[in-house]
């Protein structure tokens, strides 16, 4: 057995909320159970947001209250606040992801908060996670960290200032956000080592979009640096709706295929995850699908020349 | 100024030898004068075969007679044999890519022989190559190094075999081809490691399609393994006729993004290498244009942020 990755499917969150249509929550819910049933460990399900800026979401605690009994899948959900931290715990879920972005102009678009204001935010949700008697993982996310389609370059400083400032709110996990794709592999690895050397082993996981078709070297270029989590979604769904320009994230598909054939060990079974497409058309069939794989089809080298 | 990384533009032969249609003459002509003048130092526009096999490709020696007048660039044919090879020379090529597949299969649907005979074919083509009175350089090209559509899984040993006989037939520098686009990155590393072993600096570029979505991140696996010289393709055309189920080649825009995004030096105006894109489209209007940077704009960001 190889050397462990985890793969956290966020098509039913991040991907979601830029689609056309909505997906029904019965379909959403039967999709979720594909994912899972394929082996992924951590799934993204939905945003604790109102539901008048984001309808996708609306369905969220139904959905987060459904997939937590599923056994051995940890549950995540995006709560952008306290309220939304609340109504999380209240759902059940196992953990929760609180982005904070390290540009201003991304930050009043998206949270219409400035950065600092959302770390105190984070430490306020900290403060109340820890004080009931579930427990309740938090990650804070640095969104915008490698680039803004807003106020373009976003300097270093800012992400190790919002990624250290998590650190002292005491979240469990950070992550680092390529929020609109405009990151490449030297600004990956140079990144990762700035917050590891803030933060240590806290820094966990990147989460990837694919606007200038860098993801996947850009995940690799992680996985040099021993970034062991990463956010993906199925087909390439996915977007922010506050940050103009951004596409869709890292294709799961695709990067289960190369982390799979370098020998790493997802717990994955490709052939069932490409499967989960068709639910997923079924329910958006207005949505175009990404992804390498599962257009070429798994080929016969597969896992037998790592 | 950045380390440099030499591009090499194949899309008006491995791109359009798969086409949907034939590219007209002179619209063919204008695509590759404005690819020249984007800076890209490398062009492989053509290629010596039967006009019966690929109709395509007619008009090679038309075109290379013509491109090779434009300074600053250097002109590159396919030649699959002497016979090809002697009409490249009349034409007045710089540099002559000749294929040699790792795998039994792909040897025989392509070349119609098996890997020794084609090593000595390379071997009958350098020979009479470095008798005329024009320098011509002579690349030698691991076709299905990575893996092959027909065989499956390609042994290490038979691309070593290849490369080591490659040099020993006396060729300038010896590429490798992931011709169906099986590769990984961790083989890419593996495989330039063990050729290099052999052949030493012989071992000069990698020829990369994007089946499995890895395309980009093999580059990135070639270029921390310090190879300095890739083949792409604009808008990603390109595939092997005789390679069932391989897709196009890295997307040269894409490629170029990342590379200057990394600080390399390419030398190419990546705002008119998309330009040429228009001409691409005008000369085969069915087919459909890949590429991310394309789509998704250049952003604000590129090369403020290196």
């Amino acid at each position: 057995m190889g050397e462990k990755v985890t793969v956290c499917e966020v098509g039913p969150r991040d991907g979601l909320q830029m689609a056309h249509g909505i997906m029904p929550t019965p379909v959403k819910t039967r999709w979720i159970a594909a994912i899972a049933a394929a082996g992924v460990p951590e799934i993204e399900v939905g945003s604790f947001v109102s539901p008048r800026l984001i309808p996708q979401m609306a369905d969220t605690a139904e959905i987060v209250r459904s997939a937590v009994l599923r056994p051995g899948v940890l549950i995540v959900a995006l709560a952008p606040n306290l309220r939304g931290a609340q109504d999380a715990y209240a759902a059940g879920a196992h953990r929760i992801s609180v982005p904070v972005s390290a540009s201003f102009g991304h930050s009043r678009a998206n949270l219409n908060r400035l950065p600092g204001e959302q770390v105190a935010e984070v430490a306020r949700i900290v403060a109340w996670v820890r004080a009931q008697p579930r427990r309740m993982e938090v990650e804070g996310v640095v969104s915008t960290a490698f680039g803004c389609s807003i106020d373009g370059v976003v300097p270093e400083a800012a992400v190790l200032g919002v990624a250290s400032g998590l650190a002292e709110a005491g979240v469990d996990m950070v992550g680092l956000a390529d929020t609109v794709g405009y990151g490449h592999p030297a600004q990956i690895r140079r990144l990762v080592r700035a917050v590891r050397a803030e933060i240590g082993d806290r820094l966990d996981g990147l989460h990837l979009h694919d606007t200038m078709g860098l993801g996947i070297a850009n995940a690799l270029a992680g996985l040099d640096e021993g970034v062991r989590n990463f956010d993906a979604a199925l087909a390439g769904l996915g977007g922010c709706p506050f940050a103009p320009g951004a596409s869709g994230n890292i294709v799961t598909e695709d990067l289960v295929f190369m982390l799979e054939s370098m020998g790493f060990d997802t717990g994955i079974d490709l052939d069932r995850l490409i499967a989960a497409r068709t639910i997923l058309h079924e329910g958006l069939p207005a949505e175009t699908l990404h992804g390498h794989v599962p257009q070429a089809g798994v080929p016969k080298t597969f896992r037998a020349a790592a």
